[in-house]
Order: structure tokens, then C-alpha cells, then sequence
């Protein structure tokens, strides 16, 4: 079975829900058969490149809050965070534009590497106030997670290297109808929105396995099976 | 959206619906945004490795038929091929386990040259006579493909070397339901079995195409939507 995660690495519902899925799937009988793969979702895809501004000022203005409710709101994304065992810190986070780090999720793809560089932004964004912004930053997880510095410099300064991935999978999440993340796809089945329970995901793993016989749309073709037994052309 | 197409070097439908697919896939007006992936199936798992036999040989003894009646089954496979625009070659092929060129198959979808081999390991069997059962051909047929040469003549000498991977696209392919192949899968949800004109491929693509939404299977959880707005926590 193959799970898709549409996430941004600016979302700290996805960096919850990722912790959660995990242990969802840790529980599913099957989970050694699973093969997860990371999609990209920018949520503010308009903002411009190396612009950031506090997190809390954002939420302020976004809700209509004073800057201490929105202090308050950080304060229980937080605890929720700290419950499923995941650091956070509250202090001076940042928002900002996420094509970049995204760019760079696609080339650690290519080389294997993604879930390690994801893990790496997710806790560079939420649990250590380094942000997922300056190209340094980014360099500098990219090496942590394995990638060939060089490699991942070049990525870095050609703003077009890897653009059409990160678009390719918006543009397949609005298609497939996530408009919000964490979104995941279950064999292009099933679909589950947010940072839900574990037990949901456990649940929804379930029934994907349970149903996951394709049907033939249409009759079989010419074939061949098992022993070397190929379907023979009627003579004419 | 992608595609997945499990088959086998040694089966003829196998070659013929990999040309008929591209041509559906070439009239179905998103083939840019269609993946296609390949998987493993062997038809002959059970037969020792490096032994072959002529397939003629095998055919009559299949089928019950003299050796000329098997030649007549052979030829009538390569004119269906040959109207594809197929090279196929009658005299001499051979009939053997294909375990190593899977797992080669792996490896080279790992360095992303795996339709290079794939179109190369068919030609050798159907038009060049050279077959892919000897690892001489096989080495050969990776560094043609761009493989590097010392890491595919490892992977050869290995038996266990992507064993596993090639195991798990078998058993993948009797849980979704596919005991002959060819068999395409459309975004796990259709299956098409065999070699089909490709007219049923245009079709079944542009069906999976339109209904590729993926229904939730529970309420949303929390999550954060376009320009950063995401869902506060109750306070309790």
C-alpha cells in the first residue's frame, strides 16, 4: 500500500499529524507493506521568498486577536505537540514562504533522503526557532540529512530546480480534493484531512487493505500466466 | 496520476502492451502529468536459475502441441508484435527464470533508468535473440542503460540484493488481484489485464482522470488552510 502526505512544513498541524500517522501506522499489522511518500502543500505560496514575520504577530492579525490570545493559541498547539511527544518551543517562531525548503524535500526524494530532511525542517521550524527560511538554514539540514552539500547548494540558488515538483503536487492535491493539510491519501482511494488520532489512521489503514482489489474496467486483453502459459492469438 | 505496470521480460503480451499502453498514454491529453512506474512478476519463479529451454520447446509441451503447431504460435505472437512496430525475432528464443533482471530492474529504478533497462532487457529477448538469462547479457544491458557497471555486477552477485523488493511487487500484485500479466494498475483504483488496444488504455485513463477526488473516510481534523489560517484548539 503507498500513503501520500500532503504537508507544509510551516503547518503545525502537519508536524503533529506526522507523529500521529506514524503511530497509526506502527500499530497496523501490514505497516512493513506500506511505502509513505511526502507531497508538497505551501500555505502561503504568495508571500515573498526570505520575507518572515513572527508567528504571533500573524496569528493576531489573521484572528483579530491581541497579540497575548495569540500567544495563548501557540501556547496550546504546543501542549498538544508536547503530548504526542514532539518538542516545541513558542519562542520568536516564524512564518514565512516554503518553496524553497519544498525544493529541497524533492531533491532529498531523488536521493533517498526525504523523510530524514523532513523530520529535520519540521524540528528546525517548531522546536529549535531556526526557521525553515535562509538558504544557510536550509544547507545546512540538507548535509544533516544526508545530501551531498554541493548538490544541494545548487538546488538552493536555482530557484527552478525542482519548482515543477513542488507545483506538480499542489496542483495534484487540489485535483485530488485536500484544499487544507496534513491531507492523506491512501492508495488514491481514501483520503483523511488533519492531525487526527492515531487510532483513525490505524482504522482507515485498515480499510484501505481491506478493499484494495482493483477492479478491471474492462475485459481481459491478451496475457500471460504464472508457468509460462501466454494467451494464444486465434488463428485466423 | 500513476500508473503501475507489472510484467514479465519473458512474456510477449508483456512487450506488446507496453508499446499499445504508451500509445493510449500518448492520446490522453494529462500524459504529462501520469507516472508509470514498473513491477515485477515472474512467470516462472519456480525455474532454476541460468537453465533455459527453447521456447518452442516449452510452448508444445505446454500446450500439447508438435513443435512446427508452436512455431505457428510463436509466429502469429511476433505479426501481432510486428504490427506495433515491434522488432521480434522467432528463431532461437529462449525460456528461463527471470529473478536477476527483476532485481537489476530494481536497481535501476532506484538510480531512475528503469524503463532504459526495461526497453532494452524486452528487445533483448523478443528481437535480438540475446535473451536475459546470462549475466554477461545482463551487465551488458545495465551499462547500456546508464547503470554504473561496478555496482550492477554487485547486484548480480548478490542473490538477496533487491530479492525482497522484487518479492514484494509479486505479492503486491495478488492482493490487488492480478494473476496475468501484463496488468495495469490506474491509481490503485482500475485494473486493465493484458495487452489491450490502445484505444482501452485512452479510455480507462481518462476515466481514473475524472474520478480521482478521493472521498474522507472521517470528519477533518485539525488543519491549517492556504495563507496560514489553522485550526485553533478548543480551550478547554
Amino acid at each position: 500500500m503507498r500513503v501520500e502526505i500532503w504537508s507544509d512544513i510551516a503547518c503545525p498541524w502537519c508536524y503533529i499529524g506526522k507523529a500521529r500517522f506514524a503511530e497509526g501506522l506502527s500499530r497496523f499489522e501490514h505497516r512493513d507493506e506500506v511505502e509513505v511518500v511526502f507531497r508538497s502543500f505551501e500555505l502561503d505560496p504568495r508571500g515573498a521568498k526570505g520575507v518572515t514575520a513572527p508567528v504571533v504577530e500573524m496569528l493576531a492579525k489573521k484572528y483579530g486577536r491581541t497579540l497575548d490570545e495569540a500567544r495563548g493559541m501557540e501556547e496550546h498547539v504546543a501542549a498538544t505537540a508536547r503530548a504526542e511527544g514532539l518538542a516545541y518551543s513558542t519562542e520568536g517562531r516564524l512564518h514565512g514562504n516554503t518553496f524553497d525548503i519544498h525544493r529541497l524535500l524533492h531533491l532529498a526524494a531523488a536521493r533517498g533522503r526525504q523523510e530524514e530532511l523532513l523530520d529535520l525542517a519540521f524540528r528546525a521550524n517548531f522546536a529549535d526557532g531556526a526557521g525553515v527560511y535562509d538558504h544557510g538554514t536550509l544547507l545546512r539540514l540538507a548535509v544533516e540529512a544526508g545530501l551531498d552539500e554541493a548538490e544541494a547548494r545548487e538546488v538552493l540558488a536555482d530557484d527552478s530546480a525542482y519548482a515543477d515538483a513542488v507545483r506538480a503536487d499542489e496542483r495534484e492535491a487540489a485535483e485530488l480534493g485536500a484544499n487544507a493539510v496534513p491531507f492523506f491519501v491512501l492508495d488514491r482511494r481514501y483520503g483523511i484531512s488533519g492531525g487526527q488520532p492515531a487510532e483513525v489512521f490505524t482504522q482507515a489503514l485498515q480499510q484501505a487493505w481491506a478493499g484494495r482489489e482493483v477492479p478491471e474496467v474492462s475485459p481481459a486483453g491478451d496475457a500471460c500466466e504464472p508457468d509460462g502459459a501466454c494467451a494464444v492469438p486465434e488463428r485466423s
